[in-house]
């Protein structure tokens, strides 16, 4: 059955940028499926499949629809339990809940205070109004007033990483000598930055960027496909 | 086999305090293993079973010594493959790690930044000179000016909980509907603070209270045995 992964794109759609999406891909390649992926703008998401869902990643495999990045990862562990698993048993699968809680909560509101206006200028220019309206009303701020003193928010940003630094400076991945769907839903972050934003923020010679730079070399370079924002 | 857990105590020998000897009690019951419970001050753990390590917990196990509440329960689950499990998989043990590293890094400096005068104060008097001089040396600062200001600290430090206030407000147990050893990693570091201070500091709805209340119910009551520091 022809498996289909919906993502989000900006004016190009060569260029998915949404963490979220980007763990579902790292997982589909982790399980090694078959998959062809299609695009669509913030603005375009209703009108996707029916309007099944308000937010992309939507998988649809065969006639099944599932969307939300963890729901679809609990889909393909369990409907190709015979492929690689993406959790590693169900302690794993509880524990991945806590790396997506802490990711969500550390690394995505910094990443956001650092790159938002970036990702704003890479949307097509219905998106882009979309997203303004609806991203300065959740902030109470302009999002350039939001990423002024980004270069300041660096360094603390830094040291909020330092319970991923201690795992990956000893190992090559969070979840040990090779990935599980825990280093994608951490990986999707960074990725987030790096496709919509030129900002550089983690020293070369961090564990975290280390750590990323492997995760970029996954699946045959599957991340590392999409050239870095310039 | 009889099995001895050593555990770190001040004057009262019946108030285990140390974060990492509770994390092995609480696997010790969860395993449902018949132990008995032995003590040391600080400066008495060098003297333990001939000078094995420089810290608690240590786990005799017949002629088996561990140290390390990781190691522990790396050993315990490895040991004792057909009791429940405390990792639920290898995803779950790798994963473990990380909330251990969390726990280090977030929830333990800030307990010391509360609790750390509170805790030289229940010590044995000869503890207590090792403890502040080699605190205050790493601190680099006396023992009372290290938590002057604890009361401000409490709102920056309950906001650091948000990843596992998510988890624990929506399911009884950070690992799901019961509690895997990354639950006791960091009820370890919760009973630290409630057997060694009087500080109040976690709002009694808070979700984490909650959920820390839960863990001290677990195993027939094994962690409210020992009443809280008043």
């Amino acid at each position: 059955m022809a498996i289909t992964l919906y993502e989000l794109v900006g004016r190009d759609a060569a260029r998915p940028f949404s963490p979220h999406c980007w763990k579902v891909r790292m997982a589909l390649r982790h399980k090694g499926l078959d998959f062809q992926c299609a695009t669509a703008g913030f603005t375009e998401i209703p009108g996707l499949e029916g309007g099944y869902s308000k937010i992309v990643p939507i998988l649809k495999d065969g006639e099944t629809l599932v969307a939300d990045s963890f729901a679809i990862a609990e889909y393909l562990e369990d409907t190709y339990p015979d492929r690689p698993s993406l959790f590693g048993g169900e302690g794993g699968r509880a524990l991945s809940r806590f790396v997506e809680s802490w990711s969500q909560r550390t690394i995505h509101p910094a990443l956001a205070r650092l790159a938002v206006l970036d990702i704003h200028d890479i949307l097509g220019e219905a998106d882009q109004a979309y997203f303004r309206e609806s991203r300065e009303k959740a902030f109470g701020a302009t999002l350039e007033a939001f990423v002024a003193d980004r270069a300041e928010r660096v360094a603390p940003f830094l040291k909020t990483l330092e319970p991923l630094r201690a795992i990956v400076g000893r190992q090559p991945f969070l979840c040990g000598e090779s990935p599980l769907f825990a280093d994608y839903i951490v990986f999707g972050a960074f990725q987030w930055a790096r496709v919509s934003s030129p900002f550089q923020f983690l020293p070369q010679d961090d564990p975290v960027a280390l750590w990323f730079e492997r995760c970029l070399a996954l699946h045959e370079g599957e991340g590392a496909k999409v050239p870095a924002a310039a």
